[in-house]
């Protein structure tokens, strides 16, 4: 299938892609193939039979993690399905590979509900040491990583809800140092209540931010709206204090913080000059951005961030998940409970040693970054 | 988890293991990572969400192939669940990785009945290019394998039915040549009615083979037999025209051909001596056969055959799955046909150039083995 024209894809690393199987055993004479197959194999599966704690041991199910999609909610896509949405999981499970030294199986799912969703995974799950789920619509995300991680031993990890939301959080307490200002102080208005803006919005408000206001494409959100789903109206609850009603232009007035989990384009240059002081603009929409940079920097902004490595900055759950499942893997962490995401978001901060409005949080290049999250995780593991 | 004495396994290739996902693509600069994630994944997925078929181009899908268990059926050791059948499948993907560079992930099933088999391969189908089922028990595993021939697009193969079928049939065209006997002359007796068995019988019938007895615990199959599943009735209706009733020890006298797919040490010399002129013993069984070789060889058999490769003439679908499958994915076939199998066998059988009675068939390191069977398939693929 030849594609041309200005939507062709680049070549897709020659033909090749980006993964591969290798085996690390070489079948040379008979006696290698008796010793990786019949008859030596039967003594692995009886020692697994005995006990099957054995199989971290003696199979390849304890080194391989999956990347699991359905392609319901492909950043900047939407709903494109499964294998249009293999894609961000096989570049992800490269990520894994080339960041991490981890090896990951991108896997796709070709279902229709959620409760399909979580059998097959369920049923397969004995294959893997920990699963990744990536770019599922909200609320769906919510339920599906409950239920898995209820009914599963293995960890469990949104990478659109937490990767994003540590990121979040490590970038505002670099901001709260530069502004001199307790990360609790701040009004915080975040645009978008889909699985990021949802799972931003509980993290700050476990981290001891009260003043939050969220936004979805109704405005504000608001627990008489029947539209809302079942984390949303939670949210509504739990958030804007002050009761405001309206839209992002009434919230976002007197604001310290705008987070933009949303679609491009939806922040203008007289809305930010309505927010507070100083205002912090974190600009996460992709690929394009809720404000653009050069449009930011015109207003009286303070600090700006965005989700693409063009600019200062950037936002982006690229930073934390090579990171977080090597740490949670090597530290045998089963459940990454919000107090460990606040603990992991805190040491990348202050990984940053002097702080400035163009550098509040390191990126992936960073050397040392794999080793920031270990401590933070390693730290948590030795007192929980 | 330590595991001492005479049952410890050996030491898993000094705990690395067999197999390793790799990146073949490096990420050393901020224009690698936007080439392979944002912004630049996004053609990729756009590329395929329009026409779907483009996912073979600009995805690993089309790379992979998966080796699915649920470990019910583990040959020799019997239904010990799918973490305790994982060794095989992950031998057998390092098996297809190391003879016919095929790229193949081991998965295991934790399911409980047919249906959540079929719906949880069908929900997983659209990453692989293909599905080797392994050691699944009769007769579920002729029922999940014509569903997923039915709802799938891709190949489904079942090695233990159609790899073991073609590898006898290929041993006994030899057989033939050796005593001027046309295949379709000979009197076989199947002992043992499970997956290989009913897969070898049905094969030989259609090889033209009319003269065929199959055995199972209960003694020759036998349409009355409230006990047997829907598969056997259909072969005790299609076999043993003379009606012969009893014990292998009755179904023996004067056939020509003893087919062991059963369990060790259910056929003596004595029963052997009750064959016809020219005894064809093959005793499959795996790791104990159905006489040892070394009793056998006391007896007048003319042709000795075992599954395991300490003697002359080992039949064992290690022979027949990395070829086939490499040669069906490189020739677009989707649905292995009996004729394509035997085919495949024949083909097999002419590479021996002189069979005599010790090579009959050859072996997983034979040079040019994969040629052979490529052969065989692109032969078929032009004619059909």
């Amino acid at each position: 299938m030849e594609v041309k024209g200005e939507n062709a894809p680049m070549d897709y690393n020659g033909g090749q892609g980006y993964l591969q199987i290798k085996s690390i055993f070489s079948i040379k004479t008979k006696q290698d193939l008796q010793e990786v197959y019949t008859p030596n194999v039967a003594k692995l599966c009886k020692t697994i039979a005995k006990d099957i704690n054995n199989a971290s041991s003696y199979t390849w199910t304890k080194k391989i993690i999956a990347v699991i999609t359905d392609g319901t909610s492909v950043l900047g896509l939407g709903n494109i399905g499964p294998l249009a949405g293999y894609p961000i999981i096989e570049a992800k499970s490269l990520i894994y590979n080339e960041f991490a030294n981890i090896q990951a199986i991108p896997i796709c799912m070709d279902v229709t509900n959620n409760d399909e969703f979580i059998s097959t995974v369920r049923n397969i799950a004995l294959n893997f040491s920990a699963i990744h789920l990536e770019d599922i619509k909200a609320p769906d995300c919510f339920y599906i990583e409950k239920e898995l991680q209820k009914n599963l031993s293995i960890p469990i990890y949104h990478d659109d809800q937490h990767g994003t939301a540590i990121a979040v959080l490590a970038g505002l307490y670099n901001c709260s140092k530069l502004l001199n200002r307790s990360l609790q102080s701040f009004k915080i208005v975040i645009n978008g209540a889909g699985a990021s803006g949802i799972a931003v919005a509980k993290l700050l408000l476990r981290a001891g931010v009260s003043n939050i206001i969220c936004c979805d494409k109704n405005g504000i959100l608001n627990n008489d709206d029947v539209q809302l789903n079942f984390e949303q109206k939670e949210l509504a609850v739990l958030t804007n204090s002050h009761l405001i009603t309206g839209g992002l232009n009434e919230a976002i007035q007197e604001a310290d913080v705008f987070i933009g989990l949303s679609i491009g384009n939806v922040l203008t240059g007289e809305m930010i000059e309505t927010m507070g002081a100083q205002p912090i603009i974190f600009a996460l929409a992709n690929p394009i951005p809720e404000i653009s940079y050069e449009e930011a920097i015109q207003t009286k902004a303070k600090i700006i961030a965005t989700g693409s490595s063009e600019f200062p900055n950037q936002i982006n759950n690229l930073l934390i998940f090579p990171g977080l499942m090597k740490a949670i893997l090597d530290n045998n962490i089963r459940i990454i409970s919000d107090s460990l995401k606040i603990a992991i978001a805190k040491e990348i901060a202050d990984s940053i040693i002097n702080p400035n409005e163009k550098l509040i949080i390191p990126n992936i290049f960073t050397p040392g970054l794999l080793d920031i999250i270990n401590r933070a995780v390693k730290n948590y593991s030795n007192n929980h």
